[in-house]
């Protein structure tokens, strides 16, 4: 077993200055890493019980949300900036890290009742990942965990999704 | 086996006036769809040979691109727009369908004689898919085939990237 966080790069001052980024693409970059940490996402995830669907913000967290859908024979919501989605869309805006941005996701793609796990590579403050819920929740979907490759626990991300199962593989103490 | 192109769904004017926009966002929300996709382009890319990572230029290339790199077991290079990625970069500006955008890669990304696989969602033009392969060549990468989902054969994408293998599942004559 590989050390994930040895495969994480640190870039001091990215994308403002006083934020140390966390940068994935050395682990991605790395086949026996990328693979292992899906492996342990995917094992992971299935503890959590049924599953019909996987929603992931663009675009890194296609980079992990696409491989467990591949690996645990499921579909793929993608939640997107606006104007990306060619067909209807619902919108939404919130505050992030670094500032505020909006999301998307085509009018039609959640179904009442639908099991949706929540995919992304980072869990920072929360802001982007309690939107994607929202999102989905207002179409009437249940949001019944969320995973990712890491998580900066001195934010408190966990604090906004507190009533859904979070996993995290890598978990840094600061911010 | 599933016939992929009934789960493409077609958006006129997108994302201008007279353009048949493909939507993937109604097959990859299917997992059956999406699985068939991602094991069919896998089994061909491996008659291709020796292949030491695949790159994809973000956002729809990495859904495929990511789960292809994982039922390969090869690492992934993220090719992504002005500003997104961390770490020194190296930028391509080119022409594509509908305008003219820029493409980043990582500086430290590609080693010299590193075999590439690109893959895509669509080929069109091939402006695209071009950019990306002229920044790895230039790095000292070399391509050694290009993968997608879909081609619009009319527009000759092909055409652009000819001393190469390209693997498409989807072929519309059209535009």
């Amino acid at each position: 077993m590989l050390r994930l966080e040895d495969f994480i790069r640190e870039i001091p001052d990215f994308p403002i200055q006083g934020i140390l980024f966390r940068d994935i693409t050395t682990l991605i970059q790395n086949g026996a890493a990328y693979h292992q940490a899906i492996e342990q996402l995917a094992e992971k995830i299935r503890e959590i019980g049924e599953i019909d669907v996987i929603v992931a913000p663009e675009a890194r967290g296609f980079i992990f949300a696409a491989p467990l859908a591949y690996s645990l024979n499921l579909p793929l919501i993608p939640i997107r900036k606006p104007g990306k989605l060619p067909y209807k869309t619902v919108t939404f805006t919130y505050e992030l890290e670094y500032g505020s941005d909006s999301l998307q996701i085509h009018a039609d793609a959640v179904k009442p009742g639908l099991k949706a796990l929540l995919v992304d590579d980072l869990l920072a403050t929360g802001g982007t990942i309690k939107a994607c819920k929202n999102l989905i929740e207002q179409e009437k979907g249940k949001i019944v965990g969320a995973a990712f490759l890491m998580e900066l626990a001195g934010l408190n991300g966990r604090k906004k999704i507190d009533d859904i199962p979070v996993i995290t593989l890598i978990s840094y103490p600061g911010a």
